[in-house]
């Protein structure tokens, strides 16, 4: 008796497959409904180098653009390189950014909180309707979200593999530290921290980084034991050759819709008891195709 | 200006602190209520060494007693040494049991469906009403679990760290190969599996088991990069010596009560934005002292 055991719980990924690559230029974003494929904008790419290997973070221009711009400038300069994720706590986030040292004077400018956004003019791709955490949760420009209806208001949720600004108690305290989210989603955290980029490849290797003890709220003290970040590069900034080639669905598209589908209606006979048909934003993977 | 940035988040866990441990005998399951911090049965728990560290799982004999009797056999035999995890999928989970070769046939007697159990003469210790999944979340036995009102069922939630038993399409064909979950809860999952442990500790070693290709449904072809189970043990079989000391936080206690209600209300000043008041139950973590 072959053994099949979980093909049937993601075999509308392979049914997928990797169709339609699209070669259009990155800065089609605008094309993007009609594509099933996307490129990242390589300007908006980072490659976060780690002696297990390559996290590679799609930043979000409309939602945080200041953090982001203060990010890049960060990496253009060098800063990141050899900093370590000095608290990690497992199930929960790993965070690193301006060194080891709690107690370490700040010495890049503060950020404005970019925690929400109108959902004006947003092209909002609904996953579910009455999500625990939200009025409705769904994707937007290939990250996902939620929003709140009655004030047309929307941001990006920590979901694995969220990336955001850590800070202090004022909302405007953020600066150099950051942290990703390598445990079940802290929706709780929404709107309360400015999310600006999203692990698009290498969630393995971030699940590599050293953790801290849990009862020490995750503090590495012995910096032997924090993992490094050897070097932290926009993606824009390396000769086309040494980009990594990556494709990620793109959620606007129809092909995206029938991946949620799926993942919402399981019929397959595996399912003796019929899950409720709904969606946890956070446990939709969007398909990625590296070369 | 000192950086605390995460301090906040975890506080409520560091204020609880290892206080009151109890040296009760492992089987005084029933005095768990009077208890803050119990003692896993050791034999319910199996220590899982890798050559990445040990993994602890503690089996639930209430839920799945024809599963926990094969499984704890099964380690006794050796029959899981040198087996592989040679299907792991990134964000979803790590499974291994009977080989690497999906076509192998089945050596050991397949296993009855153990997906529920009715709520009678449980103490479900509640944590969310109206969870997306199901009508209620909460605790039994120290797992985290669901129950449907209307029928009086329960089940164990799939959540990170739950450890259940592959099968095949039909309901009684679990046998041997089973998967840790590794990452956001696949709460679809509930009902249709035998989730019959969970990990309690080694999370972190959990989450560095090689990944297979996502485009071939987490096979491993290569079998050298498969992560290996050394060996398995049931600790009840160990000298007392040898034997990890292992306290958890009983979840029946008002301790763990006072944790999810502080999970629940974010009342910190850190929480420029108020949370909704609910709390997802794959997201509690369940304290865990360990010497």
């Amino acid at each position: 008796m072959p053994k099949r055991l979980f093909a049937i719980v993601v075999i509308h990924l392979l049914i997928i497959g990797p169709a339609n690559i699209s070669n259009a230029s990155a800065a089609a974003d605008d094309a993007a409904a009609n594509s099933e494929w996307r490129q990242p904008d390589p300007e908006n790419t980072v490659y976060l180098d780690t002696p297990e290997g390559r996290i590679v973070i799609e930043l979000n221009t409309r939602f945080a653009p200041a953090t982001v711009k203060q990010f890049k400038r960060l990496i253009r300069e060098g800063f990141y390189d050899g900093l370590r994720f000095y608290r990690v706590i497992d199930g929960f986030v790993a965070q690193g950014g301006d060194g080891s040292d709690l107690d370490q004077e700040l010495t890049q400018p503060t950020l404005p909180a970019e925690f929400e956004h109108t959902t004006n003019g947003l092209n909002f791709v609904s996953a579910q309707k009455g999500d625990l955490f939200a009025d409705e949760t769904g994707f937007i420009d290939g990250f996902p979200a939620a929003l709140d209806t009655e004030t047309k208001t929307s941001w990006l949720t920590h979901c694995p593999g969220t990336v955001a600004m850590a800070r202090n108690n004022e909302p405007d305290s953020g600066s150099t530290d950051f942290y990703i989210v390598i445990g079940q989603a802290p929706r709780y955290l929404d709107r309360n921290l400015t999310v600006f980029g999203r692990v698009i490849h290498g969630m393995d290797i971030a699940q590599k980084i050293n953790r801290g003890p849990s009862n020490a709220n995750g503090i590495i003290e012995n910096s032997d034991a924090q993992t490094s970040m050897l070097k932290a590069k926009v993606a824009a900034d390396l000769p086309a050759e040494q980009r990594l080639n990556i494709k990620v669905m793109s959620t606007n598209h129809q092909s995206f819709t029938e991946l949620m589908d799926s993942r919402r209606n399981r019929t397959h006979e595996f399912f003796h008891h019929r899950p409720p048909a709904v969606l946890d934003v956070c446990q939709v993977p969007i398909p990625v195709e590296i070369n």
